[in-house]
């Protein structure tokens, strides 16, 4: 069975073609970068409305089958920024420790790191990860969840990624 | 258009007369620190009532105007401590990442800091943050997020405030 | 009157007797350890069902009369893994604090430590607390909360905790 990882780009601008999503791009190259596992990505570029953004979720995790959903854009504090709000719409469980440990990494660099209100939840079998919007918060960002990630996915039955030891180190614990 | 900044202090003894609001007092002092831009404070001393506590921030908000709105009181684990619940109903979205820097700055002075549930929120166009109820950490807890306070105004299509870089430097990332 | 604190394993396993119970009983020596002032343990090993889960906390908070209830397990991201959510359901106030300080020293040993939800929060005059499930880290998460416990139980009108020295230093803040 191959893996797929979603991405998301939440963004008014990227989805009506005013802009390149460099973000979503910057996701899809890191996830290459990280796994050593075969995978697809499946990737949408939508609007900032947290109707589409919850539906484009649910289609990823239920239909899709990924088990990890990285989404970037839409959780700051401006009307329009949702996507935290959708995120914990579509799942059973959120995940504190990721938005706590991404905000503090990002506060190394931005005081106004403060600001992003990124989380993290559970639907189902699938991770569903809020990312800053700005491409460089990004790496940051990722390069410090990341290890956790292949073992949260053992943990709610999804598949068994292996990474690229040089690039990221996944940590399992012995149990 | 004038500048708005609330200030509310949650204390059923203040309010009562019992004791001077030290806190409240010492708040306005800091924005008149913080601030070069000409500004107003609307200031309401108030029993811990959340029903009071809701109606005095909406009116602060959507009456009066404020782009800010700064509560001290009312976020310990007592019975009569409701403030964060208060901010959390009376705003669409939560931002977390002012609760979370405000604690670890007061950890690195005592233990009990675990114990503030302090928040921060957005209602329309107005930023709502949660102090402490100590007129010490007040001042540790502004220095620590206030950098990251006008960016966020200028994300929610507030007045743009301009700081005395001397005593605190506003950070705007480059777009 | 006697201090009572009580003790709650969620663990499918243990509960059926398949392992033996070795986190609740790590948390019952750390009490035995911290606690100068006289007290009882409420023991309950259960298995992870959140009805049962909640049942089990009003029972220890309500009718026990527990000024402290402190659980193991069930804090992961798996399916069954549930006590974050039935703490939040019976707790009228929840303390954000503690969770984040704990995950943040896990932290410094395993990456892992941002897929513990653990959380604490107020029921009446008692305080739930809960901790990840193994060992090795509930010493190391109470060790980081503990200090402030014994004021949070004054606060909350429970009796007064008299913690050995030498172990672990209380904090009450001079009023």
């Amino acid at each position: 069975m191959t893996i797929r990882i979603g991405v998301i780009t939440a963004s008014d601008r990227a989805s009506a073609g005013i802009y390149e999503d460099i973000s979503g791009m910057a996701i899809q190259e890191t996830m290459k970068d990280y796994l050593k596992s075969k995978h697809e990505i499946v990737y949408r570029c939508i609007p900032d409305d947290q109707h589409t953004i919850e539906e484009t979720m649910r289609e990823l995790c239920d239909e899709q089958g990924c088990c990890l959903v990285v989404t970037t854009g839409g959780t700051g504090p401006a009307r329009r920024d949702v996507t935290p709000e959708a995120t914990e719409n579509v799942c059973e469980k959120m995940m504190p420790g990721f938005g706590e440990l991404m905000r503090q990494v990002s506060l190394k660099y931005v005081p106004t790191a403060i600001l992003s209100r990124q989380s993290a939840g559970i639907r189902g079998k699938s991770l569903i990860i809020n990312l800053p919007g700005k491409p460089k918060s990004i790496r940051e960002c990722l390069d410090a969840v990341f290890p956790a990630v292949p073992y949260c996915i053992d943990l709610i039955e999804g598949p068994y990624l292996e990474c690229n030891e040089e690039v990221i180190k996944a940590f399992r614990p012995k149990q």
